[in-house]
């Protein structure tokens, strides 16, 4: 019954692009009352809703993290409250929350807004795209903020740069995958671009929130799934139902965080607080990269030795029919509307430099250390 | 005259490990006298000194951004003033200027120090090592950071760790490289570990300070040097005398950078100072590093096409041989007291789960798009 009902969902609503993680973290509770802010000796209480469940690892944390850091910075002037998702609006009105003033900041992902706009996508993640530190490079050098700035001035918000997880395992299977065949008729829950390139390529692509995705696997009701990478996944335990781990992942190389914080609030900020938000949002974008970096190197060795997780890399004809349909995905959704367009051929220059220099630099040094490590 | 004058001098001191790149930035000007702090209204006043000239690109711009950004979130009351090298001390004395209190922070790279303990090393760059995001996952997730700090306290300082360059170029050559045997006897200037590794393969290895590679290497006195990367390479101009530009940098594949505070300040700040200087130092880890991949990349692209550059890749066979060598090098380094082995031994194994995962992650990922980027 309750199979039938969210694979029928996923049917009649397609993927919710980009909403998937979103969706995955959400609970289902009323949103609660939220505090009224108390405004004295100079005290600001802003409200920080999230698009994660409370305390969920890393992006959750990270939450916490960084409002506490805040708080501290300020020396308890800002004291920034965290609402995990649904707590005081579900997860998928954050945007709307910080937009409208019923919250002053919010901690997500822009793809998750691609429903206002589809050049929302460009500042999170896109499949084939770039990885994560061409990705900072771009934000905060090129154009890729000052673009995501414009865009969310629209809204009434101002946009910040948060940490990116890294490239993401390209997910778990049933099965092994022999071939291009195998993916038409797959169930696989895959969110955002990545999901409509399978979908391309003839699998049914269902969006199910996270805590939903372990019994779907275990049942049958779907053949596989991708989630984050090593430590998140280990932490959902896929590889009890699902013994085939994929990689790498082509669908989210980075997946870069967002902070908003809405503009009449930011506006009405000394410089010295202003000031303080931004640092502890950059240097969140040093220490949760670091973390998940950490966290899955470690995870990865306990999927291997000690859960019998069987790795398998997806073959050179999956890789490049994975590209093509990702390269007409992509342009499809960067030539919807002339900013979108501004936005993707701007990304796209950005990302021909990018791949010029990590060939030589960080790809061309791992390609060395790989080729001589047993020597 | 000159020429001999610092090849004898680099002949007789051999490579003056890791001391490279401060030499290369020292100035020779006697220091300065520095004001005296003014303590009033809760003001303190803290002298950052660095190794680097004055607003040197990334490093010694990303220093005095440090330095306004803790001035603003402290809305003043921190006032960070930065001292070249050589305005208040000698870059190469920086540390223990911080050490005996003459300055409160440093801003420069640890392995600058490693005549106090080869240790050091381990936490800035090692030949064949980590890259950056590895680096930076170790040290603030592993034990980096704590047994940086551990080693520190024995001077009382408290280290932190700051942004990475990213993977550096294997450097400029005159003439292209065909074989192993042509290292034998090629004068090359290159700092550090890196620096012994070319001498076991026979090469004169010279360390210049940064202002006088280029008229050594336009007069012949060296056959080639490394510097940093694209960005900071163009802006010297080794172009116009050694076309061969040669990639990957097996040398220093992160070189992450530290800011270091005098133990007995940091303790006196109050809880906000100590957060606020702490963020700020992680915000520019993600700021600084952004800006040499950015700058990088588009500095790769003028190099190839406007000044006709030849980019060389190493030949397997040398980046075989290069990786022989650093791996004796780096063991004995490592084996030569009780604290740096443990801080080898720590710095390997995180080393080995770090490749595990890149291999899957940043890695295979960038495979795959280079792979299929032309189709």
């Amino acid at each position: 019954m309750k199979r039938r009902k969210f694979l029928s969902g996923a049917a009649a609503g397609g993927v919710v692009a980009g909403a998937a993680l979103l969706a995955s973290c959400g609970k289902e509770e009323a949103p609660k009352q939220a505090a009224a802010p108390a405004i004295s000796e100079g005290i600001k209480e802003l409200k920080m809703v999230t698009t994660w469940p409370k305390n969920f690892p890393g992006l959750g944390t990270g939450a916490e993290r960084l409002a506490q850091r805040i708080t501290t910075m300020s020396d308890g002037k800002l004291q920034v409250k965290v609402y995990a998702g649904g707590e005081l609006v579900p997860p998928f009105q954050s945007f709307d929350a910080v937009s409208e003033g019923k919250a002053e900041l919010s901690h997500g992902v822009s793809y998750y807004w691609q429903g206002k706009s589809p050049a929302f996508n460009f500042f999170a993640a896109v499949p084939y795209g770039m990885n994560a530190a061409e990705h900072y490079a771009w934000m905060l050098w090129g154009d890729g903020l000052k673009l995501y700035t414009e865009l969310c001035d629209n809204f009434g918000v101002v946009p910040f740069m948060r940490a990116s997880t890294g490239v993401q395992m390209g997910g778990w299977y049933r099965k092994e995958m022999k071939s291009m065949d195998d993916f038409k008729g797959l169930k696989f829950r895959m969110p955002g671009l990545g999901g409509e390139v399978l979908r391309k390529l003839g699998a049914t692509v269902v969006n199910l929130p996270g805590g939903e995705i372990f019994p779907a696997l275990q049942a049958g009701t779907i053949d596989g799934t991708e989630w984050v990478g090593p430590w998140n996944d280990l932490a959902f335990g896929f590889y009890k139902v699902a013994k085939f781990y994929y990689w790498p992942g082509f669908h989210e190389p980075n997946t870069t965080g967002e902070v908003l914080v809405n503009k009449k609030v930011w506006s009405g900020l000394s410089k010295q607080h202003q000031e303080i938000i931004a640092a502890a949002i950059q240097a969140e974008s040093t220490i949760e990269k670091a973390e998940f970096d950490y966290k899955s190197a470690d995870a990865l060795d306990a999927l291997i030795n000690k859960h019998g997780v069987q790795l398998r890399q997806y073959s050179d004809e999956m890789m490049r029919g994975f590209y093509q349909a990702a390269a007409e995905v992509v342009a499809e959704i960067g030539n919807k509307d002339p900013f979108t367009k501004k936005v993707y051929d701007n990304f796209m220059a950005a990302r021909a430099r990018a791949i010029g220099w990590s060939k030589l630099g960080e790809q061309g040094f791992m390609n060395a250390r790989s080729a001589n490590f047993k020597t």
